[in-house]
């Protein structure tokens, strides 16, 4: 486990990531105002690798969450604005900040939305899909202080298309350990609140559960191993 | 339609809503920073309505979608810091910024999630449902910008439960439609892009298709019309 130590919260200034706006406009002539955050759009992909017979998550230390696991500081953070509270986390906080994720990426390049799945695939699980083989599951979109949309795709693979160890962009700063789901652990997984994982995971998986393509009998096994 | 006029994106100050932090820690001896805003954790109900067989959501219009939307102006909206681009868009953009959500509400207040639900349930919608009929389904969070947590319930009601219009707490600046799905046409609506709604939302209905109990024939009505 990652030794997690002296963290501070404070004022973000200027962010490469957090980009706060207000829009102001009428309606029906009566004044209003929404305060957001500009996002960028981003691909998930719920990988299945058929050798393995197991899903391919990524796994990894999510900063954002020290927070917000750690609940009770969240009022006095949301009161003290220039709050420079100094505290040194137990490690289990930092050890309960690790997230079950799909494969993603933003979109941040001028490239398909398959495309740029395909490239996050290969960066975080270290496969090599073919495009053709990427199918699009439907898309969602935040509605509250981002705007932004989130596009789901699925594919399958096998331990053949494996051309690298995957782990993300280091000098990105990713450290992305890839995981493997066992197919018939799937059903208990999505619904265990201990392990924290986005909505649209567990979206991603429950479509599976119906409507992935039944190739290689995948389906079958599923359903009789969970009944 | 409503009348949208005057749009004007601009730099965000205090906010109410929006309040940006940045996390520094060392990991394993190497500083690191992340750039997050604090946000309140939700919860979201899909609702039932048995006697006139169809599930119970809002439409409203999210104004942060405008910028979205327009997709052409997002890259100028991010690059120029103070930007105040004045634009009157067209009426066309306005339609498209009404989404469909399931019946939700911000964790504020200290109270149970299941009662928070019972409240937005009343306020949005105009239905009176007891606690012990509001089942909890599972739980996400997001992983990104901000680490909130987002507990999903069901609920099924009748006729006889409506006490008013529901339409949001006016005061609070909310303009609701409640909007009646029905049941045989929620497979199609969940997977059209055309109508916006976030990731949680699909999940919620799949959860529905698999999982739901199979009071008064529901899903075998379902699974009938929909194979």
């Amino acid at each position: 486990m990652d030794q997690i130590r002296n963290v501070i919260v404070g004022p973000c200034g200027d962010s490469a990531f957090v980009k706060p706006r207000r829009l102001t406009f009428e309606q029906n002539g009566r004044k209003r105002q929404w305060d957001y955050i500009i996002m960028h759009d981003s691909v998930s992909i719920l990988l299945l690798n058929t050798t393995r017979q197991a899903f391919i998550l990524v796994k990894q230390l999510r900063p954002v969450l020290f927070p917000y696991l750690h609940g009770d500081e969240i009022p006095s953070l949301l009161n003290d604005k220039d709050a420079q509270p100094r505290r040194e986390l137990p490690m289990e906080i930092a050890n309960n900040a690790i997230t079950y994720e799909l494969c993603s990426g933003i979109v941040d390049k001028d490239k398909s939305l398959v495309k740029i799945a395909q490239d996050e695939i290969l960066e975080e699980c270290g496969y090599f899909i073919p495009e053709d083989k990427i199918h699009r599951i439907t898309s969602g979109r935040r509605v509250g202080t981002s705007g932004c949309k989130q596009t789901y795709f699925y594919a399958e693979c096998t331990d053949d298309m494996i051309v690298s160890s995957g782990g993300g962009v280091e000098a990105e700063g990713e450290m992305i350990d890839v995981y493997y789901l066992p197919i018939d652990e799937a059903r208990e997984f999505i619904f265990d609140d201990s392990l924290i994982k986005p909505a649209g995971l567990i979206m991603a998986f429950l479509w599976f559960f119906q409507y992935s393509p039944n190739l290689n009998g995948i389906n079958d096994f599923v359903n009789a191993k969970n009944k």
